[in-house]
């Protein structure tokens, strides 16, 4: 359901309800300028993943900036950001069903709809519901680069998969989905990008096959926040997919740098904005924020505010834990906090508002339209 | 935001949209019959705890069985619960700031509300909101019996708040919120009823210094679905606030009974319904409920399909990896398979709609009009 948004365009930081999702608008900003700035450098396209971020305003900064569309994973996730004013969107997996290809179908005739496909009875279906629709569907290839998860082998399955499409009524054949998942959050440097050349040799030993084949091979798409740059510099990528470098979260400032530094080079833009609720020893407090506040699959939140040296100990459904240094200034209830999600995506996903901020002020209020957009 | 029903009253199990929160109907309405049972006989009163399963209809249907009302954690969780027809809701947490307390007295003019307190001055905070909306409120002292989290000592420092609250205009001290939540899931029996018991001991010690000071002491509250039978047997607890036992998850099911076999006198009555969405391999099949449809804070969920053998090796956001034995029928794409989630309640947090089913068919859907209720 709908929740109330926890503040008013306005008020100061101080008085927004919590726990609620806020985004730094300098810190989001410079992230979106940045990436842009290096894809545009790189001369490759962007397609930012909407599955981090669910919110169609967000997609529209991303596309005035220079990104082609967006990617999304779910049918009613696309769904959202075409209602939203995104006028193409790639659905960069599966899409299995009678329910949801009608809807993707029916999409197709209101925006550039691309959808992913590892399956010749799948791809047929696809076909199908475009016909029943009189739309016309990108369709390309997943094949596994090495994230052993959906795809096909990148060698002769993807050129049979490539002719099955080609055939197919209603679609064409766009590309190949090349996302390398597992290599994102590989923390070393040169072992990360040793994954991306891997994935980079397969996609382009598939692409020559297809071509070979005389059938055109548009796009190679894929990589994500983690390993973009070795995409881009691969010379077989043309597209690029990462969502998370708007906002970053704990687990990607956990990768090394290629100095074997911490990857810093997005700023933390988004943060859960909790209350302590409870102080009952020198060493312990509790804030508001807990499992339903920030998803805790990639670690725990961390804590970040200048005045209080507390570590985020553990998330119970509704409470967040906290040990504090009984040397520093305790916190008192009601103070608010900030914590940095260990991720962004699936903490995204339990708010339906976010609070853009900038200078200690409320600036906006945006809604998380494809939030619970999982059919 | 609120999102399409992934189904409709009359369809067969197998047409239900995926990923989607199924409830076994006959497993459910067992597991609420064997509680209301079982806390007759006991001779105690049960408040299940609506923080799990965030739905005023399930809610009516635990009051109808006997419940004397609801918990909820959070004060929008206690409005949706009122909203629906519940007429008397303890917040069994800590509330802070103005905006909340201000909902939660004038609550307390619709319903019977209670709260819990473990600060002189958030007490006083209390009083003054209700005092301005002209409501009277319950207040419980949480006291610490072991967990750690919020709370104060169960000696002086719950006396001296008893006095604090007895004198404080619109509040009625209603007694002590005793919960311990570490106890929950320690998997051995008598390990747990050890901590139940000093947790017991701890409250009684505290009632009798505030009953000694003569100021009423009516109710002791807690327990959960790992512990309630302890507090139940203890003669100091009054009330019991299990809420998992509606549903089960995985992960209380992994706590030992007395015997020292899984805890299984509640039947697993949640579901994520998944469709099977690539089959890649023999040894590996992919469904579509991941992150964002299961929570997996307390460990993986568990396959649960008679004639199909898979393990659920890991959760991406939008992805299940699922193991197969190639020995068995493997899955085609298209197949649909139920999960039982590790841990109910974040789960619950992440749908909008029950899905009610009944001899393989849908016979309810309910709105989880609680879901995202943070604030």
């Amino acid at each position: 359901m709908t929740t109330r948004p926890p503040a008013e365009v306005g008020m100061a930081l101080e008085e927004v309800d919590t726990p609620a999702l806020l985004v730094d608008l300098d810190a989001f900003e410079a992230n979106l300028e940045q990436m842009a700035q290096e894809v545009a450098a790189a001369g490759v396209r962007l397609r930012p993943h909407a599955k981090m971020h669910k919110c169609a305003v967000i997609g529209l900064k991303q596309m005035a900036l220079g990104a082609v569309g967006l990617c999304c994973q779910k049918v009613s996730e696309a769904e959202a950001m075409v209602m939203g004013g995104i006028p193409d969107v790639l659905v960069s997996n599966q899409v299995v069903g009678a329910p949801k290809l009608k809807r993707l179908a029916a999409l197709a005739r209101e925006a550039r709809i691309g959808v992913c496909v590892d399956d010749a009875d799948n791809t047929d279906s696809v076909s199908a519901a475009a016909v029943d629709f009189g739309a016309e569907l990108d369709v390309l290839i997943e094949i596994d680069v090495g994230m052993g998860r959906c795809g096909v082998e990148a060698g002769e399955p993807a050129l049979a998969l490539a002719r099955h499409i080609d055939r197919a009524p209603n679609l064409n054949f766009a590309g190949l989905q090349a996302y390398q998942g597992r290599a994102q959050h590989i923390r070393d440097f040169s072992e990360r990008r040793a994954a991306i050349e891997a994935a980079a040799e397969a996609a382009a030993h598939a692409k020559a096959l297809i071509e070979g084949d005389g059938i055109e091979c548009r796009t190679i798409t894929g990589a994500g926040t983690g390993t973009y740059r070795f995409e881009a510099a691969s010379g077989v990528y043309d597209e690029l997919q990462a969502g998370s470098y708007a906002f970053m979260d704990g687990d990607y400032a956990r990768n090394q740098d290629e100095s074997g530094g911490p990857f810093q080079d997005y700023r933390h833009a988004l943060f859960v904005y909790a209350t302590v609720m409870s102080c009952p020893t020198t060493e312990r407090a509790v804030c508001d924020a807990g499992l339903k506040a920030s998803s805790v699959d990639c670690g725990l939140p961390t804590v970040v505010e200048a005045d209080l040296e507390a570590e985020y100990l553990g998330a119970s459904d509704e409470h967040g834990l906290l040990g504090l240094q009984p040397s520093n200034r305790p916190p008192r209830i009601g103070d608010k906090i900030r914590l940095i999600p260990g991720h962004c995506d699936p903490t995204v996903n339990m708010y339906d508002w976010y609070v853009g901020v900038r200078g200690g002020r409320v600036e906006t209020v945006w809604p998380i339209a494809a939030r619970g957009a999982i059919l």
